[in-house]
């Protein structure tokens, strides 16, 4: 099974001296591959390894090239890369909002690389990925990479009781977010990334894309559960009508301030009691 | 003119003696009422005070009760509060990504509160706007908050050059935000809030919402000018599509990818340099 984000008993800044190591431990399964990920589930986690030499480290913000397009016998780049295998799971991870494990080996050209052996370096996550023409003129697929840190401390709010160490709270808050993300993928699914609302497909250059929205929303105060019965499926359009109260869902699905009727699967069960929250909160009657 | 963002000479953690020296330095204009902001620009600064029992202060994360209601005589809520006024200059905020000035006084009940007088603690975004009941039995406004500090350094990608202090780095990028957020809201009020490509109109419960999208985007290694050249008025389906690829624009601003065409005020000027720019780079010939 994929593992995304923190590997259990794995603080970052944990040395590695092999890529079998690595596999091993479950930090980076491929014992070659820069990229680990699948084409349906996102990639878990990426080496920097001195492949490539046009990738960009600042630290916090790495710019990856992605795979491919390599002779295996000169290593020099003599095909354009395609956006398939490793390099559409770093898209979906994109998408997704999947955090990446950052693994810097040593010969990995940059300030932040150790000295000897590989460094899990913690979680970044995809901020955005495009194409460009590299060094060698053929088509390359760049990833932009920022690291996942005190913007997460800051997103949980349970700062008022600090029953866990400090960086037990910040792994605590990271896999409520992956957990998030799961639950997240699997209603998007359900609707074929469709939106309940206006059956609305957004089309992107790797497929459909669709937001999972909360109706109580997450933290302090309103604290909504993340489970599916709280969760739908949204273009990004309705996600930010249903966030600033351009519309509310009554008990029966029917919706208000807009016309028709919340699209439902039989087997997704949706909670009253979040739509009540929702409309007491967000939806003002006389807008 | 209402100042967004840092003042100039003021640093995070100055402290004051008293209200008329707030206003004097223009950290906080108003004399009385906690939240300084209008009904068009937006608020850009409030001060905590211990007005509301039901205020709460985590840090970096605080929520807080907007204005209105309550008795001048005995200072009780005795009416609901209306989202009008300073009220709805914070949602104004809120939704376009403005950065407020948050000042703490002795009297803000609170562990972050100083001892005496009020101290300008940072810039936070309003991070959401809900109505509930509160402790009185009436409806009040309720805003939360989040600092902007570390997230902010990290989408700053200058971090190669380091010209300046690391303080005057942070302000340089702060400065840049909220000369984008300027920007963008110029080119949102030219179209009237409609999506250049599919005309729609996003309804929320404070009027209408769009996004400015850069075509060519900011940040390493793009480096998209941030000028109304490179900004389009978008709906969020249209952004994500830009994105992430879903569609692109000819030079005559015919769509690429789906049907249609681009429109434009005349004196809005959009650079072909920036629209070939996000064609070569996002947009895939044979998706
Ligand atoms: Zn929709
Ligand atoms: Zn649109």
């Amino acid at each position: 099974m994929r593992v995304f984000g923190e590997i259990a008993g794995i603080p970052e800044g944990s040395e590695f001296e092999s890529r079998p190591d690595l596999s091993h431990y479950g930090i980076h399964r491929p014992l070659q591959a820069g990229i680990s990920g699948s084409q349906v589930e996102g990639a878990d986690s990426i080496v920097l390894s001195g492949g490539y030499e046009d990738d960009k480290d600042y630290g916090n913000v790495i710019i990856y090239t992605g795979h491919g397009g390599r002779s295996q016998v000169t290593g020099f780049q003599v095909a354009d890369q395609q956006l398939s295998h490793q390099n559409l799971a770093l898209t979906l991870s994109c998408q997704r909002g999947l955090p990446v494990r950052v693994i810097r080996g040593h010969r990995h050209k940059s300030e932040f690389s150790p000295v000897q052996g590989y460094r899990y370096d913690g979680l970044y996550r995809v901020e955005s990925y495009w194409r460009e023409r590299g060094l060698s003129g053929y088509f390359v697929w760049r990833f932009r990479l920022i690291k996942i840190e005190n913007s997460v401390k800051v997103t949980g709010v349970e700062e008022e009781q600090p029953i866990y160490g400090k960086s037990k709270r910040i792994e605590t808050t990271i896999q409520r977010i992956i957990r998030s993300t799961e639950l997240s993928a699997y209603v998007k699914t359900m609707y074929n990334f469709q939106c309940q609302v206006c059956m609305v497909e957004i089309s992107t250059n790797i497929g459909f894309y669709a937001e999972a929205a909360h109706i109580q929303p997450l933290g302090e105060p309103h604290n909504g559960p993340d489970t599916i019965e709280n969760i739908l499926c949204l273009c990004p359009n309705h996600h930010v009508m249903l966030d600033f109260g351009g519309f509310g869902i009554e008990d029966d699905l029917t919706l208000i301030g807009i016309k028709g009727k919340l699209y439902k699967k039989p087997k997704h069960i949706i909670g009253q009691t979040f739509l009540q929250y929702h409309r007491e909160h967000f939806v003002i009657n006389n807008w």
